[in-house]
């Protein structure tokens, strides 16, 4: 089984699911009782808070835990919204590129009487236009939320840049760093985001955890639903357990990081050579700026969905796109600018790699590749014989 | 160690601990991916929803999992809000006892203008009064909300009777059955409740994993952020390994449940019995309708914390009343109707019992009981003389 779908879903790491179950048996308070029991719940999330700190360069009290990575960015652009002292009409500006958590979520609040929001496209390289952000700043702009990482085609938006041109002004921004948390350096854009969402089951960590890092500049308002958990910031019992695992996880993997990191760049790098060589029809989506965990590809033949069941039946595991837009016709905005037209855009397939990912398991895909192809070539080869009758 | 908190957090059963850890190792694909690892992912997820369905006597597809109780009650009230044919203002009926997942967030709606809500206070014996409830609602009432069980003092209200009155209108009743699932037998509510809330680490299963029931003759309008995910009702990937693990915990303690509730009347009279006996001064609240699993008791010396602390030093562990709530100095107005004044109020604790309480915990809790209250009499009585010098 070769599973290149890690932009999806990881398998949680040894540690992770030894932290869990450690933690679950063992610490089962809950973390808001006052007793022993829950004081050592209490003392296991303050420890796991700050280890994912560390990453952020943070204050552990800059870090907020959550569900996962839909809630992260929906209670992060929640919660500065809520704080900006911009009054009236607020205006957001976005991309289209955004996960479908954010992407329909501002899409609602944009239906909503009290916002607006300029969703930005891509251009040629797959990255935003600094200068058609600039413009579209208007003196009500409170907010700036634009993906580190794309989901489909692992291109990189230059947060950095994008932060330089609103210093001063008052507007926070976030950025989903889902796709590059554990993944790329994090590093550079620290001194630009106020606030960051990431998920813990794209790092080898359990599902049902994420957090927010929220900078301590923000004066942030608490949640309308007086609570007690996380700063006052968000309800519900906090599942100490799986934030614990998921803090395992993160630790994991910001140890020797610039390795994986490097051993990533490897993988990436012989699966685009091994396609190359073998006459593999997959046209992989290749820009200057991209994390070397996701790779878009493009075949001359038939929709993605196809091609991922053709490898399904060989037990390769890769994705039409991003697991949560399943069923979703449209061609992602993130794909538009690398196709010819849309015929092209649903010959998408999306390979998604991890620092476990294998040479061996690279060569069992092109091995696999030749078999689905040849065969498609000569299906296709048949059916223009027919034609051309 | 004695635990009497089961109320706030229970520890996970060995078998939810070896599900989850089973399911995260090997099913880790994210249920929405079309291969066959999200395939198996969802498999097991399908096979979850049918066991937790059967306490129901439901169809799975009236099941739709969340990540908790305060997820479950949140969700539950904005669906059945957004899905109410009742157009312009919404009056909701609903209690003061309610757990503050809830009361916070109906308060929260209340200060909204689309929204009115009618909180209940209890009668005498700590239900509300069927009559208060048939008085308030108004043609525009479209949603009742009132716990079955409540968290402080383990009284159950008359949702059968209020189900009753409710017939007929388009009025949706939706329960927080959190303390009561797997704990009493729900069978009764069955024909008359239309949506309830549960959680999974209330019965032994893990944290960050809950349901709602929606009854099918409910016509749900789907989620504003469009979602692939549960039916399209709620947004955020699908944590399968909880949610397994929080079925198999179900499924446990709907085996042979009946010896489980048996087992929790034998320790709560015991528990009764034993303080009276031994002239423990912790006066229980008391009343015809209550579920044995919590027991609010009031001591006439000192505050709820104070008592807390001095168990929690002998390692036994109680609490003052809800998790969620503490840090917050009011009274519940659920103990209202049986304390004499708020003094009496503030020296309150809550004693909750799991089916794995057992009778030397009991004997545990007497014997510490009797050191304590010695002490503390001791101290009264010096205080007392001094006093009177």
């Amino acid at each position: 089984m070769v599973y290149f779908d890690y932009a999806a879903a990881t398998p949680m790491s040894e540690q992770a699911v030894l932290t869990y179950q450690q933690i679950a048996k063992n610490y089962y308070g809950n973390a808001s009782s006052l007793h022993d029991i829950g004081g050592q719940a209490k003392d296991i999330l303050d420890q796991a808070r700050q280890l994912i700190a560390v990453p952020f360069h943070a204050d552990s009290r800059e870090i907020i835990f959550t569900n996962g990575g839909t809630e992260s960015n929906i209670l992060a652009i929640d919660t500065l919204l809520r704080s900006s002292p911009i009054s009236g009409k607020k205006h957001i500006i976005s991309t289209k590129m955004e996960h479908s958590s954010l992407f329909f979520y501002l899409t609602h609040l944009n239906q909503l009487p009290d916002y607006e929001v300029t969703f930005l496209s891509p251009e040629k390289d797959g990255q935003i236009s600094i200068s058609a952000l600039e413009q579209a700043i208007r003196s009500n702009t409170c907010l700036l939320s634009i993906q580190h990482v794309n989901s489909e085609t692992g291109v990189i938006q230059p947060l950095e840049k994008i932060g330089q041109r609103i210093k001063g002004k008052d507007i926070a921004f976030h950025s989903d760093i889902v796709q590059s948390f554990g993944k790329i350096d994090i590093t550079s854009l620290l001194p630009f985001v106020d606030c960051m969402s990431v998920s813990s089951h794209k790092i080898h960590g359990p599902k049902g955890a994420g957090a927010i890092y929220f900078s301590e500049k923000l004066a942030l308002q608490p949640h309308p639903i007086q609570t007690n958990h996380e700063f006052g910031l968000r309800p519900g019992t906090v599942n100490v357990p799986a934030i614990a695992a998921f803090a395992a996880a993160a630790n994991e993997i910001f140890t020797d990081h610039q390795a994986k990191i490097d051993h990533l760049h490897y993988i990436r790098n012989l699966f685009i050579d091994r396609l190359e060589q073998e006459n593999i029809p997959l046209l992989p989506i290749i820009t200057s700026h991209q994390a070397p965990t996701i790779l878009g590809c493009v075949n001359p033949f038939v929709q993605g969905d196809y091609v991922m069941l053709e490898y399904n039946r060989r037990s390769i595991h890769l994705s039409t796109g991003t697991a949560c837009s399943v069923n979703q016709q449209k061609i992602p905005a993130s794909i538009q600018p690398f196709i010819l037209n849309q015929e092209e855009g649903k010959r998408f397939n999306r390979f998604s790699f991890s620092h476990i990912t294998t040479d061996e398991e690279v060569e069992q895909f092109i091995k696999v590749s030749k078999q689905i192809f040849s065969k498609m070539k000569g299906e296709r080869r048949k059916y223009e014989q027919e034609v051309n009758r």
